[in-house]
């Protein structure tokens, strides 16, 4: 390319990101900065029939990551605060829950006890609280959580508790004609519940982590009810699988947090030009939490935060790139 | 209701359907009668704001069994007819092939021995062609297998023997702001090659079985590889499953031909007022096949047909309220 060109073309790619910014800036919590500019480029690149980077809209397809991404994971992962208070709050019906150490580790707080079981200990706790339980019980009983629940730092309810860069980031997307999906290890019922007031996000793109679910006519009614056991985690090299059976189409974007999300951000962008990957990077004790790479939950960030630079992943430094992190407060 | 009031309601109902049917009519491939109507009124009604069955353009999800619904399913289920071509083509390159007496029986056409053998034959001819294999080559050998294969009555290619009317249908239900399901008792990964091009149907919309699929970088390409075994059969009671584990909300349509439909039937519209359920009955030997009381593969549909009046399930019928099946010819 001749020099003149390729100055050209930066100063196109500078306008585009500096247009959106000035006129009527669609990512008001982001500094400027590289990351929100290449978003912006992307996207607008994306949306406009004229760019060579243009993408068909049906292609403009988004996938994001939850605990972590879209909203906190500390103290505990949320679907975990579910499960505690749930499990307190039906104790009284089920005496025989005080004799299982778990149960007792769970309603006394003592995390660690839980952690130290793993995915098993955690899959026994998901059972006693999300199985054995119509769909639309457990939905109701989810909604019925979120109202009376806490966060224990920020003392709001769970749902205020989206971050607002990331709700404004989906807003924009979706005004550019992409689909915003959610791949998340998280509980695919779980979120579906709420992943739309907090979001904007229908139930139909939360894609997550389920177990099976059992059809039959009970009294005359059709009814699904929840199975035990996990039939399909969504996690890791799951989340690739995930996107193909759910999706049937390679995303252009990818949004994570973790190590969990590598192969999702892989599968986005690996080999393939005119993609785009973001990982948020969690930095910020003061508003938020700086925890990825020592987490006492989940959230560990050491693989992909290494693969990025060589993938070209931008990564959101939290204290850095967002003027705030919630809605209002803290 | 007064009488007066009564008589008002009607007419407006028969307007309704008459407007759309004499100005421009939506469906001119389906005959004038109760079918037709009840499918215009419900649309019509649906997308109507003024209307008290008014159904908010988020609920507005209508699910499509595919074989025997959208397409044929005879003299063998068309997925059937890849299978044993893909194993013709296959067998110089797998000579083990030929000791196996289900791939003998399959490409010398000997159907009864494999459907003696039931859904396990069937599985272990499936894993033979759809397994161990890429999901992109997956996806490039339907793509050249429907070019180069003909169906053996009709003579043409299997994509263009989507039913004229149904195509129709999902136009109009589409144009009306609905969103046109597959949930199909069929391979997810196969119907997604041509749907779109066949019925207008986007790969994120096209449900079925499948098997499970790995992810890993090989040669550092991210690549998904189809494994052996099926992990979920879209089949029956199934059904109910796949559409709250994909969708995560209950349908307002539901069309289906088989005994395999009942329950996507039930859950659709059992105990739901504004619904519609509609059953393909095949009953058109000449320009099509009569065969759903005593199939000879899939399509059985006995319980369904009995439960329709009780449950107010429109049944059409071929013969009459169809009055072309496929887009030209034969």
């Amino acid at each position: 390319m001749l020099p003149s060109l390729r100055i050209f073309s930066l100063a196109l790619l500078l306008s585009i990101a500096t247009r959106a910014t000035l006129a009527s800036d669609p990512l008001p919590s982001w500094n400027d900065g590289p990351v929100k500019r290449a978003i912006l480029a992307f996207a607008e690149q994306a949306a406009d029939p004229a760019s060579p980077k243009h993408i068909p809209v049906a292609d403009r397809i988004a996938v994001f990551d939850n605990d972590g991404t879209l909203w906190p994971e500390n103290p505990i992962p949320f679907q975990l605060a579910f499960v505690i208070d749930e499990l307190k709050r039906r104790l009284p019906e089920n005496p025989a829950w005080k004799e299982n150490p778990l149960v007792t580790a769970a309603v006394e707080g003592r995390m660690e006890s839980i952690l130290a079981g793993g995915t098993q200990a955690l899959i026994e706790l998901l059972d006693l609280t999300h199985a054995d339980v119509a769909t639309e019980e457990f939905d109701r009983r989810v909604r019925d959580w979120l109202k009376s629940a806490n966060h224990p730092r920020f003392d709001r309810r769970y749902d205020t508790l989206g971050y607002a860069p990331m709700r404004e980031l989906l807003d924009y997307l979706r005004s550019r004609g992409f689909k915003t999906y959610i791949v998340s290890g998280g509980g695919q019922d779980f979120m579906r519940v709420w992943a739309e007031s907090v979001y904007g996000i229908p139930p139909e793109w939360v894609i997550g982590s389920y177990a099976r679910t059992e059809y039959a006519l009970i009294d005359g009614k059709p009814t699904l009810t929840k199975r035990p056991g996990v039939e399909f985690i969504d996690d890791k090299a799951g989340k690739p699988v995930a996107i193909d059976r759910f999706i049937g189409r390679r995303p252009v974007a990818a949004f994570g947090n973790s190590d969990g999300d590598k192969a999702m951000l892989e599968w986005t962008t690996v080999g393939r030009p005119n993609t785009l990957g973001v990982i948020v990077h969690h930095t910020d004790d003061t508003r938020e939490y700086a925890y990825d790479s020592a987490p006492k939950s989940t959230g560990k960030l050491i693989e992909a935060l290494k693969d990025a630079p060589a993938r070209g992943w931008h990564v959101i430094d939290i204290k850095q790139d967002w003027n705030r992190v919630f809605r209002s407060g803290p």
